[in-house]
């Protein structure tokens, strides 16, 4: 009998990213995304998307390069927490306990094998609204704002790897996050992996770095769950002069419609029209993805399809460090 | 420390309901809502949506009069079964294993409190299509059917039920279901229950039987996940006379895009045209709609208000058994 | 062979509507339905959706009752107003020139029989988008705002009638309007009417007074050509109650779907989600709908039916003016 | 005082196209947009979408190469049938009446001065259905099929020139049609323009064609008005290996959503997602796109930029027949 599935890691708390350009980051999020400032502090912004029930989704904080800050996941219950932090431990990529931040309480540290900064926590502080955002849809923590074209909660991080199938295999050993989807090239390397803890098809993927480098970010997703969304939102993108790298369109992998764009700072953003398929099969076997069917259908089923620069643009920005196999 | 969530059941794996017009059923499954025809067997019809993974998600059996059948969930694996078998052997309400049916291995049987006939089970087969429906898109079974308005994938059933709180608590304690909202009168009584095993808000429902009957099927629900499908199918049960109930609306509890019909054999079908809101934290505290809220945008967020039939119809029809208190 | 059709009218040019509560009414429609404003003057505000192309749709103008101002209509030339004017002081109901009002030229004004008050003209004012409200797509007037949920365009408007068949067929005989669609009771009276110079079915529609007074005002329609628009404006208008008479759904008549709310000033506001069916026919032939079709389609296809208040509430509200036949 | 508008030609009556693949052409049309067969006959097809209110449409005719066969308009009488003969006998470019074809009455051929063959006629047949597929919603011609993604109505038609101003001229003094928006290139030569004689952007186009050809089809469109319906077409292009050769996206010029597909006979179709802005203004002052603006966000507003081939392929297929200037 195989092994059990471990339903430890539960859900992806927020995402930090970092901007040289604060001011234009916020407008970005704020302004055109539709969300919401819970607190500036120092040299960070807490951000959330109006249906996202804790202090913040998002941490943006100014820094001289664009990428990112750390990830954080949150745990099924406090056992699992202490579970997990031991396996962390022992896989010699722990950092140690941290006492929190606004919005949470003690986190444990941990990187990927490649050095993202990661973060597994239990205690979480939710979002009170004021009395004027107050909904009698009382499954919403908030109304929804009447300013852009609002985002309703943050989706998944995508990270940029030197080694997919090295930090998926972390990810899956130490956390129990489930494949989902892989790209595998025919000299049996990876491209990429879709990685999840929930019903989701991803919380988490990696996709290779096709300059070599470590730690980068690929992007960050918030969901809006209505396809109509991505047309008013690619329409406000064109006249306000931000620009769309891909989409709207419709994924293969994940069969999300989806929509890639720069924030004003440089980091990719994506945005989900709708959740794509959602994974119920506790037995799921990985979809896999090969030159020729990736190609027939993978990354973009329909629409536009990704420039180049997709698989080699990450934030930070970074010269070729090394020559790249098998890309 | 709290006790720790169990993960043991993990996915609504199909649902049979009866019908005293099979013929009627059928085309109304297939024709109208393109689902696709695995195996038609003796008096029973078994069947399953484009993006269903499994032989099927409905079976269709003939009866005198239409109602449900069972309801069969899956465990998250082979030891997760063994240990909820023992718990409902505990319960007083398991009824012992089957060899299974077409589709499925062995399962274990057993009824809620009120009689509802359920299975859970761990082996099941895999729709495998044939050549001319394989599709490109390799995390689709098949091809999308190019007939009617096609469903994607078996969402939810709701249960009418003469004591909601004794059921649901029933599906609680024993199988691990977490209750994600629920309408509470002012006395103190409930009128419904909302439980998932995963992110939906909800795989089972429980509501309130206004005619104090017990074992009632209130409806099953396939999803589209796109919300203009239901303009669609709308347009088209319009056309060929199929009664539309309410809809297309939108829920308060679930937030869901919904339409409600009934199918010529008379059991009452929903569609969902976008998964509403989805629940990914671990500590989620039940959403509590009283009788005041409930009428402020629970049932019904916007679009037509449900009839008082709704609250009524349910399959088998049958007469009014007995007063009934806070209804 | 027959008389062939009068092209002289050209287009529902904008629509005057008084307000008891102009603070309400123009929060209304900038901040949710995201219109601009041209211009605030004396007790006016003149307003206009982002794809409005003259300086004004919408005159607000606060008055002691909510209700129709005027209706103004544009020619399709100067020759065109010019034989209109004559064929309006030949109808009796010819109320002779003004000098205009902000944003347009010398109009003619004159009267429905039921004495709604109407104009037509041909010389207007073209809005001019401010450097910042530029945008990249020319044949958009200016950017799409980022507040509430922004309609596209005016409409239509409609008019409550004492008696249908004469207000019709003044607007077809004197100004070339077409009949498309007309609901005609058993006794051969008429319960409605619609009216277009162009694809749309109608700028203009009749419905009968359930008062049986005169003057009043149905509602106006603001388009916004998108159908999930309407689901987006609905959850707004639930969340800051506004409330909802009925939709969203879909009408027969029209094919448009549709949702009706309440401006704070008390006058009904109709918003389109798509342009229903065109019609491009120039030899169409009136869809006539009797008691029997109109319920089985006609004004509500599917959604929630409207209430009887739809067919009695208008603006200014009356007493019961006369005993009324055929309602 | 300006002249005034010519209102004569009222719509476009059908197209036909033809095929060197009629039975993949028919597939085509039927399968996948759900068109309705009228009738059979010698080498053609008639078809029409399920809200065309005519005989057809489109006429398929078997053929050895793809191509335009002839595009029909119909007049707004049979007055301005007869003067618009006149002004054609007048331009040299008549040809001179036929008998008509099946569906339609005596037609008067001419061609445009590249050649492309059209008829203008009054007298039409409309389609009777059968009883099973009335429906009770009135404007509607037949019930919505439940085969494939059915489109609701012909559009418009795209034609390649060798000259675009010599050829829209032509429609535009001869036929009345007005000019909506154009590309004019820095040279002062026109690479497009878009000509309607109702409410729509454009019931004809002319597109500069790159290979200095004449008289070659660019595209037919037929009309969903819904935007999710590009979605669900692509899915199944793309499941069912038909060609999408850009979108779903939005053009600039239009503001349309819409897709391009080759059917398997070899022509270009796109579809239409919504009407795009719809022009009401009867001094509507021709929208002219530049070299600049045209690639800032005409050609395409947003998603997959067309490719090369857009501007160079047309059916039929031609060798470079001359040194292209401009383009």
């Amino acid at each position: 009998m195989e092994k059990e599935p471990i339903f430890d890691v539960h859900q992806l708390a927020h995402v930090e990213i970092y901007t040289p350009n604060p001011e234009g980051t916020l407008w970005f999020f704020r302004d055109l995304l539709g969300m919401e400032v819970t607190k500036q502090e120092g040299q960070s912004v807490y951000m959330r998307a109006y249906e996202d029930w804790y202090h913040h989704t998002l941490k943006i904080t100014e820094a001289a390069k664009p990428g990112l800050g750390h990830v954080a996941w949150r745990t099924s219950s406090p056992q699992a927490l202490e579970r997990r932090v031991k396996a962390l431990e022992a896989s010699g990529l722990g950092k140690g306990w941290t006492d929190g931040d606004l919005g949470h309480g003690p986190a444990y540290r941990f990187t990927t094998p490649d050095g993202h900064l990661m973060e597994i926590l239990w205690e979480v502080e939710y979002y009170q609204p004021p009395e004027d955002k107050k909904t009698p849809l009382l499954n919403r923590p908030q109304k929804r704002p009447l300013r852009g074209i609002p985002v309703r909660r943050l989706d998944h991080v995508n990270l940029m790897a030197s080694d997919v199938r090295v930090n998926r295999t972390f990810m899956m050993d130490y956390l129990g996050f489930r494949l989902r989807e892989q790209f595998v090239r025919n000299d049996g390397s990876e491209g990429g992996a879709w990685l999840s803890v929930s019903a989701l098809t991803h919380e988490l993927a990696f996709m290779f770095d096709g300059k070599g480098a470590k730690g980068r970010l690929h992007h960050v997703c918030y969901w809006y769950g209505y396809p109509h969304e991505l047309n008013q939102i690619a329409d406000v993108f064109r006249e306000v002069g931000i620009k769309i790298e891909a989409g709207p369109g419709k994924h293969g992998i994940s069969q999300a419609l989806f929509l890639y764009a720069f924030e004003p700072g440089g980091n990719r953003v994506e945005l989900f029209g709708d959740p794509g398929y959602l994974i119920f099969d506790p037995d799921w076997k990985p979809i896999r993805w090969d030159e020729e069917s990736l190609y027939a259908g993978g990354a973009i089923w329909y629409g536009s399809p990704v420039p180049a620069e997709y698989f080699l643009y990450g934030t930070p920005e970074v010269e070729e460090t090394a020559p790249v196999s098998g890309d």
